[in-house]
């Protein structure tokens, strides 16, 4: 099979994989129905993060169950399933308490940007349509492993109830669908911050009552005018830059809540600015994993509709344009159909 | 009157100061019954922060009302009252959310180490007990002003409830203060981190289950031989260091609390580590304000008893050898009576 390979800064081919088989008797193969790329693909295509190595890529996935190990009970052929970029037993005491994405078992699922793919631990890490879904609900149930499933982790993480005032710092996929969370768990105002009309757009369609264009301290500066110069009650950090998260714990009023869930880029934060912020801190790798069936059933149910956040639709084969509309910012995310 | 007046680096001076006097109508004037010499007052006292200009210092304190300004209504002459080293109107929105220390007109109260004390924001800092207690029972009432409420607030921020296992780092009487606050809140197991025989005695007495005396990477091994490997549900940091602060995190489990109160000097936090430790943090200067009626209440029907952290008792005027004790680590802590 031919699937994307980064072989550099902004060297990113589809070219012939091994095709993928079962290795472990907990791994299942899944037909891939819809792939997409990750903001965070775009930190190793720019040469930010090192590619030591030609590297497959893609972490998003959703599809149809080819086959399935010999100690993977609950998954069957023919399934229609989602899973994360993590691969967890969902057994152990980290799944348990909620924290899939720090399994004790995890495994990074990386190379779903091909028409095969496996996952470990089959049981643990995929969770079931309950039918094989019409084709427009696609682009949403994609959505659903990573993207939205890290929103959402960023607004459970910044204590988003019914009433809330809340801040998104981030623009991206995620903070998009981090303002769909914060509307659909009750938040009464969603300040979203970004400076592109096409994102602005789309931020007011997912809930957005504010829109702030000011960045830093200025930005900072807006927040507060805007809630009575005390600050929100939840801020969500969906970038991950040394100015986003201080942007973020700045925005929040004393004993408010910071969901952060950019991966972070040379952030350090002081500990006396932290100590007399007062803030909540929570954030890290979502553990999609968890909010699986309570998104599923949302999509399912046409509650909600991530899947709008894919502005761009290319055949696999295209990952590369893909790849280059993102980094020019002329898409907000790629969907690539096999 | 005479009090206490930091010079520089171990210059402590017990000398003629200024009585206070009303300043505000808010304000109120109180005779100390008891105050005492804090840990954050070794700071300056060894030069870590420096003393500018000659300081006046103490900023615990309990007594009778002396004389209260015209506009506070609420606090009356000759009650018996405790109150936070932060005053705060308990009005302000910062206020209403829980965080009297962070109150939008909050004042440092700093110059307790004498026989009279002029308390700003009278009716919205002081707390009133029941009656005058009897001479037994200060040192608890004392304790409440800050070590005691620092130590609850700890705990509240580090999630602990009944049934959880929680960690205490630092020793000092903050740190044994939080073991009692986690026994108090119910926790099944309670690890302090302690060097020192007096100071694991009184961890136990207060409601430590075990004691581990390894530091840094080997305390964060020992604590994860003795929680299956997972890290603890609720850590407490008590000390302000960098060591201290990422003993704290590392020893959380995945999705677990730190409720962090010692005053940082020089912690700087990795956002990376962070992000994949996976735990929340909450911290800051203690809102002891928020939790003055529940322990007040709490050491008035004699079921917390916090003033044995008191090892060292002296009249004011020794206050100078109060310090030098808690700076050759002769003493956890020095209760002064005028």
């Amino acid at each position: 099979m031919r699937g994307a390979v980064l072989y550099g800064p902004r060297d990113l081919r589809f070219e012939e994989r091994d095709t993928p088989t079962i290795i472990k008797p907990t791994d299942a193969i899944i037909r891939i129905s819809a792939t997409c790329v990750c903001g965070s693909d775009l930190w190793p295509y720019r040469g930010i993060t090192p590619v030591p190595q030609p590297t497959p890529m893609g972490h998003e996935y959703c599809g149809i169950v080819e086959e399935v190990g010999s100690a993977a009970t609950s998954i069957k052929s023919g399934q229609f399933v989602i899973g994360s970029f993590f691969a967890s037993d969902n057994t152990c005491p980290n799944c348990r308490a909620g924290y899939q994405s720090s399994c004790q078992h995890a495994e990074f699922v990386g190379t779903a940007q091909a028409p095969l793919l496996r996952v470990p631990l089959a049981d643990g890490t995929l969770v079931a349509t309950p039918d094989v879904p019409s084709d427009d609900m696609v682009p949403s149930l994609l959505a659903l492993s990573d993207v939205m499933g890290t929103g959402w982790f960023a607004a459970c993480a910044a204590n988003v109830k019914p009433g809330k005032a809340v801040v998104v710092v981030g623009d991206g996929a995620v903070g998009l669908l981090g303002v769909l969370s914060a509307k659909q768990m009750g938040a009464r105002r969603i300040i979203a911050m970004s400076r592109r009309d096409s994102r602005q757009k789309l931020a007011r369609e997912f809930g957005a009552t504010d829109i702030v264009t000011e960045r830093g301290d200025e930005g900072v500066a807006r927040i507060m005018e805007l809630t009575d110069g005390i600050g929100a009650d939840s801020v969500l950090e969906c970038v991950g830059t040394q100015e986003s998260m201080m942007q973020a714990i700045r925005a929040t009023r004393k004993g408010g809540y910071v969901g952060y869930v950019g991966v972070p880029h040379g952030v350090e934060l002081k500990g006396e600015e932290l100590f007399h912020a007062h803030v909540h801190l929570h954030g890290g790798p979502a553990p999609v994993r968890r909010f699986l069936p309570e998104l599923i059933d949302l999509v399912w149910k046409r509650k909600i509709n991530p899947g709008k956040v894919f502005d761009l639709t290319l055949p696999l084969d295209h990952v590369a344009e893909g790849y280059r509309a993102m980094d020019e910012r002329r898409a907000i995310k790629t969907l690539l159909r096999p």
